[in-house]
């Protein structure tokens, strides 16, 4: 294998310091490891294995010599520098939503769809946090009897607004246990105690961005346009899982033991289905890790093709930086082997 | 009119407590008031308007003379109580669950359902919290364009647990701040930081008794044997408002703009719908109020029969001792004014 070199650009953050964690966990080979940065963080030192390195503010010319560049950025820096390094010959795997859906990018949860890495042409996106969880969760469903429409409701931890959101749910409760007012700043209202119906902007159709990200995307990683998908995003004052309530309508019956029996087997999924013995997924259980469990799973009342389940993961980990570094690792697989 | 006496069984209780204070804001004469207890809160002192009550250890000779007994206390002291209360001659008015479903008793939203006082026997039911909420918010859009199924994914406060869940919450929160273990007793799990999607004990077929609930009250509120509802109840660590993201397929098409419409006058709603400006309903809003709070109404994505909305109203208030003292109004009107 040729000496490789990966750079993370937004290596500071939330989702970049948990793609470092993921990259050193999973063994991937990085002879050398660049991590870029806003300029305001150049010179800071990160450990690496037995590295310690040093974060360089990115630029135009950041991206000689890199072969898969990692983006943990807002979508104007991916649109700014991803087109840039992929001139410069690397391969991007972006965390951003600037490209998810050009049709040219592949849009790839591993579990589900890695062929798709194959027509890239320079871009792979990483798709949104609560979508890659969902998806895990219902792939293996859906692989054997075809899903026609599904409904969602998230309860979507502050971890999705970064290192900012932990912090600000942190503040708030503090300052709540000290009878001082709570100010809020990254989220639209006071998340402590209490539930936002609003992550990202609003679209003309009355739905967020974030509620759109579940439909088109999952509909972009399944292939499947015929699949109807309705979504409600809200913010619960958890710090890192994801929870979603997810309603599936098959287009024929399918059985609650062998919806069990097929995610038990699932790549990625971890059943957690005991209710007898109060085991079902939950947020503090399923935190920093890189599984999705998946539990509550029982038919619909009256029609047999629904399924309800309950689903959560880590939405920096599975849901970003992991569902990234499984991308690098076909990446390396499939062109640097 | 005459001389009125009403009782409290479980005054003490949260419930109880916001049933006092529901009839002193109401107005409702009650020339004599007597509050009801585990023995053991015997000789408490209440204020209640100008007067110093004692809080009574609740026996089977306790309801001689009381024409109306509220009963805010576990289904066990409901049994036991209230077929006592009713031979005595009172009209009983239960918050727990244990006559619901008994065709007998009439189930009440009195925005929904006032007529169905007038089938009572003694006893009238007061809806679970999550039903009440989902009633008040779909029944206008329901009187116009019936609806055939509806799907419902709650975020229930911890308030559902009673003064306890209230301190649990607090207690966990505080514990976090210190570094300390978070202990649990009153709910299954940690509800600090986490979502427990487990609300009352589960049944054979995998839904827990208080999804049950949602589907067999709201049917019988509804007098609609047809209507099909699935539910997912979750716990959230937020005070007292209970959110719930509602999906409502109808028989015919509904378009966005009559549906606020319809919501904008209704009684006991409060539309609450201009996401252009971050204004949705939430928990910290919507508390210790009376009113059910609606918003984020938008038409499914696929199917114009469809709607999606999200409703938020006070557990303790609308969700419980609202509903029985207009329940009680209603009483009042009818038999003793």
């Amino acid at each position: 294998m040729k000496n490789l070199c990966i750079a993370i650009l937004g290596a500071t953050g939330a989702v970049g310091t948990e793609m470092l964690n993921a990259l050193n966990e999973r063994g991937i080979p990085c002879d050398s490891l660049r991590l870029l940065a806003a300029p305001v963080e150049a010179g800071k030192k990160i450990l690496f294995r037995d590295r310690e390195l040093t974060v360089e503010g990115a630029s135009e010319n950041s991206f000689q010599g890199v072969d898969i560049l990692l983006v943990a950025a807002a979508n104007e820096i991916s649109e700014r520098f991803s087109p840039l390094a992929v001139q410069q010959g690397a391969i991007v795997i972006d965390n951003s939503s600037a490209y998810r859906l050009d049709p040219k990018v592949p849009l790839v949860v591993p579990e589900v769809n890695p062929q798709d890495i194959e027509t890239h042409s320079g871009i792979i996106a990483n798709p949104n946090c609560s979508t890659i969880i969902a998806m895990v969760a219902v792939n293996p469903l859906y692989r054997r009897h075809r899903v026609r429409r599904m409904t969602v409701s998230t309860y979507q931890a502050v971890s999705g607004a970064g290192i900012r959101g932990l912090q600000e749910l942190e503040r708030q409760v503090a300052a709540y246990l000290r009878g001082e007012a709570l100010e809020h700043e990254t989220f639209q209202h006071q998340i402590a105690f209490n539930v936002i119906p609003h992550i990202e902007s609003f679209l003309e159709n009355g739905y967020t961005k974030e509620e759109m990200k579940m439909h088109n995307e999952g509909r972009k990683i399944l292939h499947d346009d015929q699949l109807t998908v309705t979504c409600t995003c809200a913010r619960v004052p958890v710090f890192r899982s994801h929870s979603e309530a997810i309603q599936l309508m098959f287009d024929e019956e399918v059985d609650v033991e062998e919806a069990r029996e097929l995610l038990r087997t699932a790549p990625g999924v971890k059943l957690m289905d005991d209710p007898a013995h109060n085991v079902y997924p939950m947020p503090v259980d399923t935190s920093n890790q890189d599984l999705v469990y998946v539990g509550r799973i029982r038919r619909d009342l009256a029609d047999r093709h629904m399924l309800n389940l309950w689903c959560c993961g880590d939405q920096i980990r599975k849901g970003a930086a992991v569902n990234a570094i499984q991308i690098t690792q076909l990446v390396i697989q499939k062109y640097f082997a």
